[in-house]
């Protein structure tokens, strides 16, 4: 059974009250070990380290090399801060960053483009589309990536950056955070797929095997899809915003590869909506399921009962007690009586069987 | 169960028949007592009163100080008239603001901007959602709201201005104006989690414990993001025309936060319609749930006469009082003949074994 | 019971096969009498008069005066053409102000603007919705308005005129347009209104009361408020062209009020909408209630035969007529068999306790 | 009932593997006789012959005279193309309007416009809306109409040119094409009534006497109504195109009129929504009904059940054999059994007429 | 029965984790031959080849000649990036053209432009839509498809311009490739005919002979239609693009062809919806046939138990053992008793009737 708690994965709680402007995590994950990794590529070298705390001696803006720092954990504030002060980051966007419930989005601002978007899973256990909220920061020379929780999208990524396959090494910052909403949205397909499989799998079983729980999994379904959609609609706004950028952090070269990623969401998106009618289409097929069941269910007592009323009705007739009833006196009355019960019966279920119910 | 009374909470009826300018109060509220309060503040200083009646004292218009009047209680016109002559605001504005039935929206003037925004909480009483019209006059150094009841919205605003914490005291007038929509549109959140919160426990619940009255409460939940959505959609409207206005009431410093307030109230929309979705999933869900119930009722209605018809049957047969019925004879005719309505019936259980319907 | 007749109030037939252009009413009410009302007035002076006909006497078009020509009853070509020679209209416009099926619209000539627009009445007795057509033709200083048949809707402005209250009388022309707009649109509040307590009456009874009639009174509502959405959503586009036109009919000062009139036609069509959505609710809920009562009816029968059934079956037993039946001889045999039925019948009521069907 | 074949009247099958470019009718109607009318018009004279055959003698492009060719039957494939080459056709322009599958278009060229649209017919017998494509070639001095099959549609057109009546003579070419869509328009108000007038018939007869084949027949409403919309959607962009057109075939004066007929156009759409939206509230009045009629059968099987099944069961225990029953010995035995049976019977009814279920 | 399996037929699986840029070919088709066909025309000449490999022999840009490669098969990597490099192709489109799971799509680079679209086939053993991809790189003088598996769709092409029928011969690579696009829409109109045909033949049977598998029947065309928009759907888009772009390669000439083919999309997509809503009303039928025979079945239960029920009673209470039954001792008393019986049931016989029940 899909476990149906938790629409909204992160509950839409900003700080109520608050001051816009203060800095406080609102996340579920406060006990994640924070972890930082940092990066430092250009074409001809490679270097990761994974300092304790962020401390001046990491370098974010350097002539000739691109940085990437992978920072998992976000509760502690500090921490958030050095780095913010460290690349002149705007107060909103640290505030963003730690609130865990936005929408997908993105900012412009001068000297740095900052990129919300949600890491979506599908758990198989409970059939629950799980989120996170990853937060981009991308310079014209670093990208630096927040995730709440510990996770390994980012290992493919980094293993070729190590191998020096693919273009990242040869390419800018901005060609990194490209690859990095490109392994998101890889993500996103693995997700339809697995819901769409789920629907496969009802259109099947539905009809021979209609039960009780399948209508609240189908509304489960239905409701991840509702979720992923929520997800994936903003990012043809984000790449649009990022393809009319007009700072120089977008090269033209990547442009391409930027539509190639709408193109990509778009098709998401679609199917999306494609399996969101089929789930409506799901919830006729039960419908019309169970009603066939309780058509047999009844079928069944109406013939049986149509045989027997009768029947039980004329032993009833011969179970009265009045004194003159001549037939009870015929010597064959009985095997009569039994014979005129067998014919009543046959022809009822001949009758059935004119009217296709056997 | 939901207090189905009042679907639009305060009844759609402006001032049928009255000449459109006259100043009149049409909501229900006109026994609150009317309050003022009028802060003066600036970055040094910050100064709070609550005068009996709007009198020339009060300047609104300060060189180097920015005013806030937070009147409450509307059914004073002599008062809000007053008002309107100190800063000069036209007299549709005034009517605006007595017609506690707006439609959220934005009218931007040459020397202030009037706002009209739906303050809502969520009654768990009633399982309504009651709304209050707040009326936002900005100038470019005033601030003067209007409330129809007291509520205690403002005061984490006025305590934060008090300690100077945020960054109220440290900006300009429109700052505030922003504070104050934010913690309205903190509200909403509030409202929709309380929603989602219901429709949650339906869905945990629909299932197992169908009732008639369920339907009823689904309904109200529509009803109320119906109305939820049509207090949050207008809002879009009020920032992008905020963000676009060329007077120089709004400054450039805080169309950035604006655009975050736009981004929330796009959030409140989306997960409304994610609701209204799943509303009608919820309707799926019962219906089914009720027809299953159905389908069990008559299953065990069906099984029953199933055994008992064909069995009363036979005891009918032998209850007749033909002269001539050798099995009455027998010696164990009685047992013969329990033993075969015994062995029918095993039948017929077994039968409906296999139908799986037992 | 909602008189179901006449979906769309005046049947669309438009002159089917006759020339463009020709001069025809062919509205229903040929037999009101023809009224002419003139009013001509200014900041001073108000006149009222009430000629037979419409003369050359009557003077349209006077300097630093203003003229409104109330015209009642439309079968009469020949006025309708005096009076459109005498302040020259295009003769589209007065064929489509004896067309009284017309979409609400507004056509902007150069010397006048033509609107268009329904008058709505809710006719509670047969709860429908009663449309009739108003004509306004606003000319730079005079407004003429047609109606089909006598209504006392223009009653409160003339008194306001008279009294000199309200903006008219120091106004020109486009702002009496816009009052006799406001009233027209205040009327449509009253009817969504009245449409709003029937849906909260059905709200109350359907699952208490449920009626087989009652469908088909949610779907009378609907198809009153699908006409009355037609009815106002073309308001929205005539203010919008009123708005930006470029003559000189339209002054600056009356289109604030016009924004007004927007905002109030969104709110009615919003409201609307609203309706439309919970009515289909409302199917819902009484759906849900009928089936809901077909359980309850359902679950008696079954009670009652699982109960009884096995009891006759009993019964049946001991009246079979075998002749060695020991049961028949116990002295109590008959008491035992009592208790043993007393004991089903309990041990079924239990079952179904248990099972909470009762 | 409403015959259900051929949903799209015409088969989508353009010339599948035929070259783009080739000339070829696919229509159905290959042996209607062919005709062709030409008249010749202006201000002073009007002349009008039917020539056999499209021989050069036929002048289309004439000083100071406008030609309408109103050609009928569209499989002589000579003839069209004799035309084409006479007024210098696209061979585009000749292959779609014999293509008989075309959705409503225009297209505009350097010298003619081009227009598709479809006249509809309801056949009342068959509750269908025929189709049959009309298309219009006009110049800027001559109209050539292609129809499939003989229709009278255009007697109307004829006779007031015949006649001087109406605008026709005294414009030119554009004002009769305006002329022929304004026909064809008015038609569509025809098909429009008629389905409504059916839709009227239906909330009559649905709660009284549902029918099994009504679901159907409201189907195929549904079906005509698509079509319709499928029909008169494409007009609103066609008069749009025509309304800006650079060309000058269009001539000023004419521009009105088709805004005239562009507003017809929206006001059938908007009707055929209308309809659309009560057809699905005409399903639930349909299932209500079919459901209100179960319960009404199953109350009845109740109710008779439920009075005598445990009077069945009083008889049964009184027909058992025990050898010392005393109530059988009773002298009044009999009665007071009956009497019991009696107030048993009228207590279940007591109890129904407090359930109302009778 | 429609085969259920594959909602989308080629799994939705972009090469999860790959770096962007790779060429991989991910379709299922590895199996099938590769062919090379070349075929060489213009307006003199025409010659076909099918060169085993790709090799530099093969001129793809000559002067005065255009070329058209007819690739089939996409799993050899090796080939495609020979072609790629030798009319020099982004990488981008050497990858979108073997990810065989792409949107439909148009890429205009400098020197060529680059179209993906669905080949449809209906697929009538299995009901399902059976869909391929289709690449074309057109060039100024050049046109290269890529297949994934052999297909004669473009035989009726090769034909024409073997037979120089039809403009290809005479026209340069952009009607080519405009013919190629239009053979392609037109396999659309067969696979939305035979769905249409399904839905005509549903129509006639569903009221008739309503069947449990036919619901899913149902479901699985909506699948289908939903699977042929997204399919058809971009193509509008792609020709808009085609007809705005800015490179020379489409000629002027060609775009009045591609606006054809615009509107024959539009139709496709317009057919798809109607029928989509005409699903849905199958569904109605469907349920309300499902919930008709299960009113005919209870009728029929309910009528015979109302007939014998009372009867059985009355045999019950004559054949009760009181001693003192007067009835019993009458000459005539089973006589009177069976008439009693026979009026009864005419009386339910003749109630039932008067419901109309019978």
């Amino acid at each position: 059974m899909a476990k149906s708690k938790k629409i909204i994965k992160h509950k839409n709680t900003p700080k109520v009250g608050k001051p816009p402007g203060s800095l406080i995590y609102l996340g579920p994950k406060k006990d994640v070990p924070i972890s930082i990794k940092v990066i430092e590529y250009n074409q001809e070298s490679f270097q990761e380290s994974a300092p304790d705390s962020f401390t001046s001696d990491i370098k974010i803006q350097q002539e000739g090399k691109f940085t990437w720092i992978d920072v998992t954990g976000l509760h502690d504030i500090k921490l958030i801060e050095n780095i913010g002060k460290a690349v002149n980051i705007h107060s909103l966007t640290l505030e963003d960053l730690l609130n865990v419930n936005q929408r997908p989005k993105i900012d412009i601002f001068h000297t740095y483009i900052y990129i919300v978007i949600q890491l979506l899973k599908f758990d198989e256990d409970h059939n629950t589309v799980e989120s996170e909220q990853l937060s981009i920061i991308l310079g014209s020379n670093y990208v630096i990536t927040f995730l709440e929780s510990p996770s390994d999208i980012f290992e493919v990524l980094k293993t070729r950056m190590r191998n020096h396959t693919g273009k990242i090494r040869n390419s800018s910052a901005d060609y990194l955070a490209y690859a990095i909403l490109d392994v998101v949205v890889d993500d996103y397909y693995d997700v339809i797929e697995k819901i769409g499989e789920r629907i496969e799998a009802f259109e099947e079983i539905l009809m021979l095997h209609p039960h009780k729980m399948q209508i609240q999994e189908i509304y489960s379904l239905k409701r991840e899809l509702l979720q992923l959609r929520k997800a994936v609609w903003p990012i043809r706004e984000i790449i649009t915003k990022l393809d009319k950028d007009d700072t120089d952090i977008i090269k033209e070269k990547t442009t391409l590869y930027l539509r190639d990623l709408y193109d990509h969401s778009i098709q998401i998106i679609e199917t999306a909506e494609i399996y969101r009618d089929l789930t409506s289409g799901l919830v006729d097929m039960y419908m019309s399921s169970t009603s066939h069941k309780l058509n047999e269910i009844i079928k069944v007592l109406t013939i049986l009962s149509s045989i027997f009323i009768p029947l039980t009705f004329i032993a009833g007739v011969y179970g009265m007690n009045f004194k003159y009833m001549p037939e009870l006196e015929w010597h064959y009355g009985y095997y009569l009586c039994l014979a005129a019960m067998g014919i009543l019966a046959i022809m009822m279920i001949f009758y059935f069987k004119i009217k296709k119910w056997i």
